[in-house]
């Protein structure tokens, strides 16, 4: 047989991909499973977006321009202006999902061999893009006790290296809701102003801030203008996952045409898609005041419910729509393939993250799961109790 | 400003790219183009598959599994078995465009540094991903008068070395249109087993194949299983280009298992675009017989109207929508510029690819262009007429 790639071998699974085959048996078992593993919300996509996908008169699905439809790029600049960001149809790519945005900001930046740095705990796949971009992830670590907050500038520069081209942060946090602060983003624009590096700033759930907060985008650090790349991403904000659409948006207009070549030779992203997203711009406000007075519900019920068994901590997330706790365990893998294999209650489960997946240094977040409040409150309340009753039970 | 990465610099551009200002410029003169450049047919989507998206009844458009839908999967099984091809489910990622097919199979089998093997001319945009994946284009040219016959087998060892992975063929061909025998599959199933690398087959074409002709797929060359790829999508197909559905076929498991940690780094491919893709596979088979005779008679049209033109010469297609034609002129580059910059007859022109950006060989295919026969008959009688003109009025 001919040999796989290297890079192939070393691509990491998902932190879940292990637990997959002991959920398929527990469900085969007759078993509900309350999966608080993933972020495929249950809120229901608008109905405007749906609506125009029905009635678009189509005879030729064409591919559309490799950048999105101008039409489309217009209504997302203008989004993006209502909410104080000053941008050009022209600072937009439109891509197939954030997914595909990531992976052309990290093409467009970065050679096999170069380094990325990434405060840890972070989402998985940024692992995965770095692994077949050739590209090394030099993670920092941010703390459990901080609330994941930006780690110190000079930890940053400890792993600044000839080789650095980029920092990305996730902005609010998966898997940790933090929501970074003026103060942190501008220690960071210093940062990359100083060793001249990109900052790509994945800001998918940058509509989920909770508590009155304000989100601080990237593209507000004007003084960096030339360094910032953001992601953003239908998926969440519109709970419209499967349409497969998002954007990368610089105003660096070098950098675009850099990642205008990769989007030609992919041809186009998804015509239908387009037309479901174009249309969910015109989504009113109150969808989303219910849906993060909604999120907002489920955290909250969720803290506390987790807050109130012995030994657990969270990490209280400001927005997204996960959390990190601390579990009184050695080995979180170990828990969740137990959660699954060995244990129910009323033919009921739970699913969780574990955390570990989430850290690119071995040996980090062994006792912390991620928590996804994609359910609704009543399920939420059911999985608390049954988190509580399993870790009655467990013995490490 | 940040470096941008070399590869970004490097990344080619679409050999038509050079002339869309020019276009645009023509058309802001009020010059109508018939565009012979491009694979966007014009052919009508199936009603089944957009019916499908109107009528399908979503509340939460949600990720579809990372291989896409199993129901799918089982249905492109059934559509390879009714062409003689035994493929099971669990052989099929469903993939955004038969270009991320394109990208999991290079990703899965090369690393940076290493070098694939193509008979050029070839679609230009293996370029693209081989350079976005650090990998060398080794090309073997295969020559205008045999109709691009497969080269023979000698050429492809001169090139083989021990950074080889795999070789690619486009079968039908784009640009073309050559449609490879049962002969040269053999020869090449000998090759890359005598040499142990990767069979890429892009068959994306499949369905067209003229006169009588029967596609070969490489799925057919059995004692080849552990080194065949084969690239699919619905884009020609169906006339869905804007779907964004293709996929990567093989009976590697290991290599399977490979492309699937690249499907699931980007989640999943389009779901809506599943929905009407999994409806297409109900097109009667009177639909595909109407598309292909429209098809023998748009190339009929087209080679006897050039052949009729003093100086051109076609290698005749036997599949695909496309043929290389030469020309009577030194850099058809700059023939092409001239067409859209100096020339009109009724205000009317056309546009065609330059040769050039197919051919990895500097120097090579400069008199010939890719015409693709996407327009209505008129049309293309109309734009082999102006192609006449011009060509008399044309001086080097
Ligand atoms: C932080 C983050 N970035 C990017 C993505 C990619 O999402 P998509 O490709 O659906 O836009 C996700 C999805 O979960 C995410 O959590
Ligand atoms: C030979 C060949 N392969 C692959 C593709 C990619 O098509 P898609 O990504 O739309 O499936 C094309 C599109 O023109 C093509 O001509």
């Amino acid at each position: 047989m001919p040999q796989l790639s290297q890079k192939g071998l070393m691509m990491p699974q998902s932190p879940i991909r292990k637990l997959v085959p002991y959920a398929e048996a527990a469900e085969a078992r007759g078993i509900t499973i309350h999966q608080l593993n993933i972020g495929q919300p249950d809120i229901k996509t608008p109905q405007t977006a749906l609506d125009a996908v029905k009635k678009a008169d189509i005879e030729v699905l064409s591919y559309s321009h490799s950048a999105g439809f101008l039409s489309y790029r217009e209504k997302l600049a203008a989004y993006y202006g209502k909410q104080g960001i000053a941008i050009e149809p022209s600072d937009i790519i439109i891509s197939t999902g954030g997914s595909e945005a990531l992976m052309f900001a990290m093409g467009s930046v970065t050679d096999p061999g170069d380094e990325i740095i990434i405060p840890e705990p972070f989402y998985a796949n940024y692992n995965g893009f770095a692994t077949a971009s050739g590209v090394t992830v030099k993670p920092v670590i941010s703390s459990f006790e901080s609330g994941f907050a930006l780690p110190p500038i000079s930890e940053f520069e400890k792993q600044i290296t000839s080789k650095t081209k980029a920092i990305i942060i996730c902005n609010p946090g998966n898997p940790t809701g933090y929501l970074y602060s003026k103060e942190e983003l501008d220690q960071l624009s210093e940062l990359v102003k100083k060793h001249d590096l990109f900052l790509i700033a994945d800001e998918v759930y940058r509509e989920f801030a909770y508590d009155g907060l304000q989100h601080n985008s990237v593209l507000n650090q004007r003084e960096i203008d030339e360094h910032t790349i953001m992601i953003d991403s239908v998926s969440k904000r519109f709970s419209m996952c499967g349409a497969r659409i998002g954007c990368i948006v610089s105003r660096n207009k070098e950098l675009m045409a850099t990642a205008m070549k990769f989007a030609q030779a992919r041809l186009s992203p998804p015509t239908l898609a387009q037309i479901a997203s174009e249309a969910a711009l015109d989504t009113p406000q109150s969808y989303f005041d219910e849906v993060i007075s909604e999120y907002v519900d489920r955290r909250d019920t969720l803290v506390a419910g987790l807050e109130a068994i012995p030994g657990v901590r969270v990490a209280k997330p400001k927005g997204a729509f996960y959390c990190i706790a601390e579990l009184p365990v050695k080995n979180s893998d170990d828990f969740a393939q137990w959660l699954l294999e060995s244990f129910e209650h009323n033919k009921k489960t739970i699913m969780v993250a574990p955390a570990a997946g989430f850290y690119s240094t071995p040996g980090e977040g062994l006792n912390q799961v991620r928590i996804a409040y994609v359910l609704k409150k009543e399920d939420l309340i059911e999985a608390v109790a049954l988190l509580k009753g399993a870790l009655s039970l467990y013995k490490d």
